[in-house]
């Protein structure tokens, strides 16, 4: 049905990298033209869309090449950007469309605007919030790029910024929990592919808003979305919900 | 702030009778000026509005008898209306103000409103759901009311009617899941106040929205938030959705 | 360390049977000798032990055959047995030594004693035991042979049987829980492997035993893993309790 | 059935010594025959047990002042004591019986031994264990005594002390997941009675032992418990293991 598109896998030989090459390689539509990694100079001018999760430094670099020749459209999966890094992003995408999301999965990025939803019904006064995730060991980082986004939604339907809210681990002599404040808590155990739960809490009842990944293969196909979706956009920075066609207009 | 009024209750000797007497009883504004159980002929006249948690039969007299008298309004919480008895209410309702809700807690009813996005956006061919709940082990019933206006909502969310979709208890040999159904299953055990889960499943990810009730307390709150709602509206059968500003006028 | 062994795979083109040969192809201690399927004859001399995921049927003519000859051993993960067929593989097993079981995990395995164990010291007149299972849409029977298993172990704890104990699902007016029953409950979503969990609750507090498999290699990994064990076992019918060494001598 | 016997309360006024008089006045074996509370010098002589939620230095006070005069027996549920507090009350148990515990349910105390037997079977180098506790926004200290409780147990199921094992929150620029460690994570929310959860984890599956309290009646209903029991033992120090019939001779 859609027209086939040439693809570009930046960070291939990565553990997201080869799932999103698994993923293009099953697509009757496409063509992966390019699959390169760190200290390779690709020749983007084969590809309409290159998927990237490789490295902060990598995907500043990679997005400034593709501005400065004015194509092609990416997807950006890597994490742990600077705010210099992130403003890097957002000059490129002044002349390139880019996609950039910290999760690629719909189930996630339809808990974002659950969560939002609910925060801004439910009063901050009587209502605590606490974000949990769960991941394998391998996992270098806590809390994880999708918490930090469910908390950042949280905290946008309370009509406020996450820093102003974020709570420190509980740990020790913490006294009464202040009030409004967003709790965050990481496990870390064995093959736990992704958990991710909301938890809204008043004296008398809990709502709690989870999402639990089966496979990986579950972002490496959100990243070829939102590829597919990206390739023939106008220059601009959009993220899943833009994808999705979750944001109004 | 809010002027004082008149509440009765309806089952006045039950659980949640008892309940609602204790939160009544808590709050400055009202004045409780009538109880009554099965068999009294209460003198509605006292009340600005009835709070009802007595059965099917009873709920159904009551309304008759304020109907005829054009008032006062009434909050009905009692379950197991037939079809027939249904009718009744919304009959009465066009010369009363009614509320009638299976919860009337204000996560639960934060949670249809949830439910009813989720299903929309999640393809039926691709997204199973399942609605689990766990009750006490005095529950009579299965499933709980609550779960089946949870799956209204999921049913609605798809463009369809819970009749339509609800499956069976997944019991002995079952065969394959069919398409767009929507299953539900009840665990009866101790003290559980009251759990309720709604599912939506892809083959690679899972999307959890739940809520856990800590306090019977918040089912009598949340009627009596309910009578301060009702007691000044204009005839009409209203849910807790509309209490709760929910509705979109 | 261990000597190399010949295994055989029967069932092979099913999806156990094809886990089960990637996880010894991937074992440099074994030999893989045979692989057959419905309606072939298999060599079974080649191997020292077969590793059998088939249908009820082909698992009794395997056994039959092994045991007229005297070897292999067998590995047996076949289902839905009848009691007939149960008989006749605890006949083979007076001449070859056959481990079979119903989940060849360890977590499950820990699991089974760990409800035999809350089960005898948890007053059935104060604690309901309830058991939740949820599984893929492609599973055709429900409760899982995983959650029967469960339930044996609570009935043996209590020092009772299973079918004596096993209520129907909750469904429709079910009436005040009855006393000391073992409920099951069961959920078909999407793709998840396998959740199992054993609930024991109190009108005060809930104690909850539960599993989850993230892979289903790991149903693969045990069945090796008893077949390890089994082929140098003299003749006898075994568990994975036995091949993990939980029983008692 | 039992000889009516003589109960005291210390910190008579706190959450719980008005949870524990509550039990104490609905059961017909027992006269309450002494209240008192911080700054009060109670007639410990009336009592054949004192059940005692107080304070560190009230409760190292109080076995001091009964181990000079040879009784009453103890039930110490106060936390927080310091080593040196703790040796005080060890010196005490040499005159009298003391149970001390930081929970005195019975559900929590089978979990405890549930954990140390599969963390014994549960090989460190392949499983993960992680324990996450929930407790309500007034909770002033984490991880929960119970928490730490149910890490001791783990350890000592590996062999091990729990200083050795026992990880900082996973915060942060973590690395990955050191083998062997024990993991804490504390969520603090509106009125969350008490959640306990001990998770294994491998690469392949997860194994969750959980407790949740319904109703905090359930703590005092075991300090109770505990007082019937202790009130007639030979001076010593014991816990609800003890008490439970759990500890082997």
């Amino acid at each position: 049905m859609s027209a086939i598109f040439h693809a570009g896998i930046s960070g291939a030989r990565g553990r997201m990298g080869r799932a999103v090459s698994a993923v293009l390689d099953a697509r009757e539509d496409v063509v992966v033209a390019a699959r390169f990694d760190r200290g390779e100079t690709p020749d983007v001018s084969l590809c309409d869309v290159i998927i990237d999760f490789s490295t902060a430094e990598a995907s500043v670099e990679l997005a400034r090449t593709c501005a400065a020749r004015g194509g092609p459209a990416l997807v950006i999966g890597s994490t742990g950007l600077s705010p210099e890094q992130e403003g890097e992003i957002l000059k490129a995408s002044e002349k390139i469309a880019i996609v950039r999301s910290g999760n690629f999965s719909l189930g996630v990025n339809i808990l974002i605007g659950l969560v939002q939803h609910a925060a801004q019904r439910l009063d901050a006064a009587d209502w605590d919030i606490e974000i949990a995730e769960a991941h394998h060991r391998r996992k270098v980082d806590a809390p994880s790029g999708t918490a930090l986004m469910l908390g950042e939604a949280a905290a946008e339907g309370r009509g406020q910024d996450l820093p102003d809210l974020r709570a420190a681990p509980w740990d020790g002599i913490t006294g009464p929990r202040p009030v409004g404040k967003i709790g965050f808590s990481s496990v870390r155990a064995g093959g736990i592919v992704g958990e991710h739960t909301v938890m809204f809490a008043s004296d008398d009842e809990v709502l709690t808003l989870s999402h639990s990944a089966i496979d990986r293969a579950l972002f490496a196909k959100g990243a070829v979305a939102a590829a597919a979706w990206v390739r023939s956009r106008k220059p601009g920075l959009y993220d899943m919900q833009d994808v999705l066609g979750f944001r109004q207009a």
